[in-house]
């Protein structure tokens, strides 16, 4: 084995790594040794890479045996610099020991500070600085954060003890004790760890730094870290770095702060210098939501009212200098930058520097702005948008003039509007969201744990916390509309309720939250469709010229087309016509159609449902005018359009001349085992051959009727279901063949088949000498290349994913690897039969941006999903074509 | 177009064509040609090709244009060797006109006789015969025929004016009516086609023989002749030839006959001169079972006890001539041969000759004995017998010793043994039949359109009828039993009863025939097991030498396992547990299992279980000593274990210490909408991994405690279906090999999966990473690829086959093109990842004589199918290696 290098060190103006290193040094790492070599204010330390955790868990959690002296070497260079030592009883190295994946985990990985403290090395600190308080206060604060972090002790214990100081001392805030209370309180806390673990709390700074380490290995396969990856779809073989770091102190009295900035604001993408602080405060302090925290501008802080100064007031210089510091940092990376940081007093550290997350509005408003500005071209600007985030977008705000009860406010952490159950547990959330409810979680404030319930919410609302705080952060990312830091509510848990006032809401009661204004308001709020103009108009447009892909949508009503023609849909990629059969006023007639036992008697049901088809077509190709629009003709087994309970039995029975005995052996004689796998799709045109017909008659019929309006028509594309062998196509081609013969006039059509089924795929060369066109199904045929139903597979696929053998559910995004082969096969094999064979996909994958990557890469000619998703199917093919 | 050869002249000692040209010129065409070669006594005519038919149905049945002038060459030319012309009023020649495709389809085409005639050659007929009551005779069976076959018209007219003239002239014979009688009837004949279509019947000759070649080349699209060639896997393109033949006649009286001869008894093989005649008929006569026809040979009247002369006897002169003959083709061609002949007036022609159908016993005693006679070598001998029809063989015969009462007797035309429900139509038949019922058709005689219901039928017996009969021929080609000429019985199809004596048998009364013996009993007789031996013996022996692939059993059971051996398995490819879990005394235990919600409770229900299925696998293990058994982990979804009915439920509610309704809803919880795609298989091993190491600890403890007496064990296959990931495998694996090396001085085994997904086709490379073996489940694969479920297909697979969608029902042979290509695939990419993947096929396909080959074909290593087919696998497989 050659000699890898585990450790890098940064400081001084100097660094061993760079910032395009995250991969290895993780994203801190790489940023800090980024600033470093930038010459800012950084803190010495060194980062342990990623490829030491990937060696930890490849080799029963061990180090590299060359990992130890490298260690001690960068800890003695960090003491150099500093003009410390670690262990130091006279003046001692602290260090801060943080974890740092590739990409930033919010509250998933476990962060030490203050490490270095011991019995002796605190008592050398007091002296040296002069402040008892301060020592025994960080002392403590390192006991309780190893013991909880590292040593696995129950933080509860800590805080009894807190507690009872301050009733023993009758004061109420940290802040009001002294030294000589935190030293006391320090050596409950050892007591506490003795009596915990039978053994006494680490002296030796070595086994605390290794221990330390340890635990931010081990945190990167925690329960909490595990659900974050599993939920952004990031590999666990990434692994973690750890960065050690020199302490910076933010909490050496009215001179010093700790807190976090924005060079835009990541909520809105406004180009303004955004963030919060601390004085006089530890940077877990305001990550943590326990204080609320202040504006750094003043400009923010008078927007929103607040009172107390902010750091460009409190602290000018310092803020100048951290100002400055962040323009430098957004225009070397090109992006909006987060950036932590700590005054000790009156001195500005950098504490850790990244692209900031932000919502969806904000990437779009930043892509477009820095464009804009010059800092990146068109198609930076269009990597820069997350598709699936974008979504966000796409979703209804408050109707600005519907009444409204409001019960409370705080801050608009993530945009965008919700309203369903308010519900005080992430358990209670995640079971209510599983009956199909919508719920808003409402808690004091939220922690990693609650993760699992925010997702499953609609909205998420907090008590307490400011912009950067856990829920505020996690909210955005998820693209859940969050309002954070609404003081004005006491929840009680146990009981299920909350008071606001004089108002008090139970578990259950429906409320609405506005995550953009920072509002809550009792019951349901008329909400309203976004604007799809200005940015995000832009970005569309960018997109469009960028992508190769085009973008359809699936949609079977008027109504549909109307909004896929909204959001940008360049067609219908797939009409269902099952639907059409079921409105109120029809289903009597098909009802008739299924029940009749012979051919003359179906066609004259049919008859009757034709012009009500004729008219559902003419609706969309208006809709669509001068766009494709393909047909799926019938598909469902017959069985499902059926009724199922007595009444309705007896109802039918009556209205179609028939007994309810006879109607019922009729329904049992259609039931199926596996009705996905039965009579249906093309299986239906080839037993009852009329009911293709009748479609085919009424699409004819419609496209001319809309065609002699003088609304122009791309040519109608009729799409046969379920095909499996070319015999099916032919025979229902020449039906429909012969259908258009009879039409005077008819208009240009062409026939293609869906590839839904695996032996569709592989003999994908013969159908495409029937087919004009192939539309991938790739809900079927995920069921059929997997053997999964989607029915069933609630039963078992979560498992798989939480047991890590699928890494995403294979009906979200694209199976590449098995039904991606057969997507690929039978491409390449249609178009050597027919080389313009036009492909598409057009199951729920197709508004998927992965699997619109894949589909691209495909070499298929458009995607087609649901209205909504359209722009985000929109800016995953500029990306795709981007990537490509 | 280059000049093409439609029309092949023979006779007179010469042939433009000869016996190999079958594809051309049709079975009955070359057959002809190469008797006449042979300078045997064949009737002069020609042979228009099978290349006219294909011609004329891709032109819309128009006919070559250069065909015409070609024809009528040729029948000059047979004019100028018979001495006689084509409408010559003074001296007619009168022709046959038949089809013939490239193999023998009994009763499916149509054949006209006495083409020539009309009033003016009858008339010349008669002068130049002296006998005007042949000339009449054969006049109004001309017309009879030819308005049946070529016109259409319906025959029942013609009946009724022939039972007319009987009545008039009060006889009971059509042998009693004189020429002018017959004159008269041939006027009315007309008449009634006249009356039937407006228009008179064709007096020009030529016109007669255009008509009757329309009609061979119409009646290749026949609904009867497409439901032969579906039943027998016949391709459309064959297309017929037709031959145009001077007639000779068997009906001038007492010196004259017809008749049809085999070189050996196509019943049995034995090696004897065999065949039926008739004095003083025509050809059809013989064939349409109307008149029940003698031996040909003396030995064979005296073994059936006739009491009317042999051939042998009444025309020895002839008889020596046609054995001599019949010795002579059957050395020329190395087979059994199958003769039509004709004597007129004393002096013998051939008029057809090929190779004779016969029964599996005749076709393996045949077989056996030509490569003893040194006629055929051992290949040969293999190729020579249908594996499918080798089934008949091992099928029960009745138990000599077991209680029986005898109704009828008649001939044993087709051997085997059945019982059933007698009915009396095929439409009957086939009815009852889809319900699952066993029937016996009984009919007066069958004719093509009693086929469907021969089919359906387990057995046939007819009143009417020799061993050549239509329904002897087709019954043997079914490989049905059947008993035909029973002339005791009379049958009322109307009422649904027939009367033997004083026995009257409803519809619906229960019958055994035995088709061997000719005999029919009332209610069922008691079955005996075929024996194995002797000639069969011989040929396994031979197959097992000519084979390639392995050939194994599926087999649940010790019974199996034993019956498995017996057949000559070498392994188990497939051992199913389920079954296993239903027995009664496990039942309980299963139903803890599954109702448990805890992962303790069903550990303690599966402790039960274990014992039972370490005592399930001893048994197999003992009874397939040193031989393979491949294991299935349990398969199907849970629910399937659960009690359906409300009483059921309650009495295991009690047992389980459960309220029925906790089970209710617990089998309610477990139901699926598709359960074939649902939780089942390997999900149910990865959500309740407890089952499945049971079971591994079931068949290592079975093993070990077998090997533990002595017995020698091969290495056990444990397999796991449903997998469609490898990670499935792996996860599942880790935890058999775990059980193993928890189990001291575990026996050796492999792990290998089920590859019956698409997706495991496609990912097989790296499946095969984990899998040491491959098993396809040709079942399942065929249901996923297809996307049929074989339990809803009965609603429209039919329709395909019938429509002619598809060519066979893909359940019993494998659909090549579509999951061929996956089990190709498979294969292949299995073996790139691991040299020695061992593969087999375990689905029903494993017993198919076209899906043998295919996997041999594919390089498979083993077919595994039911025990009873193992023998018929056997033989396939080894005229898979043969043909290869």
């Amino acid at each position: 084995m050659t000699a890898n290098k585990w450790v890098y060190s940064f400081g001084n103006g100097a660094a061993d790594g760079e910032g395009s290193m995250k991969n290895l040094l993780g994203g801190k790492g790489a940023g800090l040794a980024e600033m470093s070599r930038l010459g800012l204010p950084v803190p010495p330390g060194f980062t342990i890479t990623t490829e030491v955790c990937t060696h930890y868990y490849a080799n029963a959690q061990t180090y590299p045996a060359d990992l130890k002296p490298a260690v001690e070497t960068a800890v003695a260079a960090i003491g150099k610099t500093v003009g410390a030592g670690f262990g130091d009883a006279k003046n001692p190295l602290l260090v801060s020991v943080r974890s740092g994946a590739r990409v930033s985990m919010p509250g998933m990985m476990d962060t030490v500070l203050n490490l270095g403290l011991n019995t002796a090395t605190t008592e050398g600190l007091a002296k040296l600085t002069g402040d008892a308080r301060f020592a025994y206060d960080s002392y403590r604060r390192f006991i309780h954060m190893y013991s909880d972090v590292v040593l696995g002790v129950d933080h509860a214990g800590f805080e009894a003890i807190m507690d009872d100081a301050r009733d023993t001392k009758g004061v109420e805030l940290d802040t009001e004790l002294d030294a000589e209370d935190l030293k006391i309180i320090a050596e409950q806390f050892k007591a506490r760890v003795q009596e915990e673990l039978g053994r006494p709390f680490p002296e030796d700074v070595n086994e605390q730094l290794w221990g330390a380490v340890g635990a931010v290995f081990g945190s990167w396969n925690s329960h909490r870290a595990i659900t974050y990856r599993k939920l952004n779809n990031f590999p666990e073989e990434w692994g973690t770095a750890v960065t050690v770091q020199a302490m910076v102190f933010g909490n050496r009295g009215e001179t010093s702060a700790t807190g976090v900035a924005f060079t835009r604001d990541p909520a809105t993408g406004e180009k303004i210098f955004y963030g919060e602080f601390l004085i006089n405060a530890q940077g877990e302090d305001v990550v943590a939501g326990i204080r609320t925290p202040q504006p750094i501008s003043k400009a923010v802080r008078e927007r929103q009212g607040g009172r107390r100064p902010s750091m460009e007031e409190a602290m000018p210089q310092a803020y100048a200098e951290l100002k400055a510091i962040g323009d430098r940092l957004e225009a070397h990376h090109r992006d909006m930058q987060d950036v932590e940081f700590t005054v000790q007093e009156g001195k500005l550290y950098m504490l850790q520097a990244r692209a900031g997350k932000r919502t969806a509005e904000a990437a779009l408003r930043i892509a477009i702005d820095m464009e804009k500005e010059g800092l990146i071209d068109r198609d930076t600007a269009l990597l820069r948008v997350d598709p699936a985030a974008l979504d966000q977008l796409l979703h209804p705000t408050l109707d600005p003039d519907a009444p409204r009860t409001q019960i409370a406010a705080g801050l608009g952490a993530s945009p965008g509007a919700a309203t369903g159950e308010a519900v005080f547990t992430a358990e209670e959330a995640e079971k209510i969201a599983a009956e199909g409810r919508a719920v808003i979680l409402v808690r004091t404030e939220t922690s990693p744990e609650d993760i699992h319930g925010m997702h499953a919410a609609k909205g998420i609302l907090t008590a307490r916390g400011g912009m950067t705080s856990h829920a505020a952060v996690v909210a955005r990312g998820m693209g859940r509309p969050c309002v954070s830091g609404a003081g004005m509510m006491k929840i009680d848990v146990t009981k299920g309720e909350m008071f606001v006032g004089s108002t008090t809401v139970k578990r259950g009661d429906i409320i609405t939250i506005d995550g953009a204004a920072g509002l809550v308001f009792l019951g349901a709020v008329k909400m309203r469709q976004p604007e799809l103009t200005g940015d995000f108009a832009t970005l569309m447009e960018w997109a469009d010229v960028a992508r190769r892909l085009k973008v359809r949508a699936n949609a079977d009503t008027e109504t549909d087309a109307a909004t896929a023609r909204k959001f940008g849909a360049e067609g219908i990629g797939l009409c269902r016509t099952e639907h059409m059969f079921f409105e109120p006023d029809r289903i009597l007639a098909v009802r008739q159609m299924i029940l009749a036992e012979e051919k003359e008697a179906r066609e004259a049901a049919l008859a009757k449902l034709l012009p009500m088809q004729c008219g559902d077509f003419e609706a969309i190709f208006a809709a669509m005018a001068g766009y494709p629009v393909t047909i799926r003709l019938l598909d469902p087994p017959l069985h499902e359009f059926l009724p199922q309970k007595e009444e309705e039995i007896a109802e039918v029975a009556a209205a179609a001349g028939t007994s309810p005995a006879k109607l019922r052996a009729r329904a049992i004689a259609l039931h199926e085992a596996n009705p996905m796998l039965g009579h249906r799709g093309c299986r239906l045109g080839i037993t009852y051959p009329e009911i293709y017909e009748m479609q085919a008659r009424a699409i004819f019929e419609a496209a001319l009727a809309v065609a002699a309006r003088g609304v122009k028509l791309a040519p109608v594309e009729i799409m046969i279901p379920l095909v499996g062998f070319k015999s099916e196509l032919d025979f229902l081609k020449s039906r429909i063949d012969a259908v258009a013969v009879g039409i005077r006039g008819c208009p240009a059509y062409s026939v293609g088949t869906m590839i839904e089924l695996p032996r569709a795929a592989l003999r994908a060369g013969e159908i495409a000498v029937t087919a004009e066109f192939f539309s991938f199904g790739t809900n079927d045929l995920t069921q059929t290349t997997l053997g999964v139903s989607r029915d069933d597979a609630a039963g078992f696929l979560g498992e798989y994913v939480g047991k890590g053998l699928i890494p995403r559910d294979p009906f979200v995004s694209i199976d590449q690897d098995g039904v991606g082969e057969l997507i690929r096969i039978a491409s390449e094999r249609g178009r050597m039969t027919r080389k313009n064979l036009k492909l598409g996909i057009c199951g729920e994958h197709g508004g998927d941006p992965a699997s619109i990557k894949f589909c691209h890469d495909s070499g298929l000619d458009y995607v087609s999903c649901s209205p909504f998703r359209v722009p985000v199917a929109r800016l995953a093919a500029a990306q795709a074509a981007l990537r490509k």
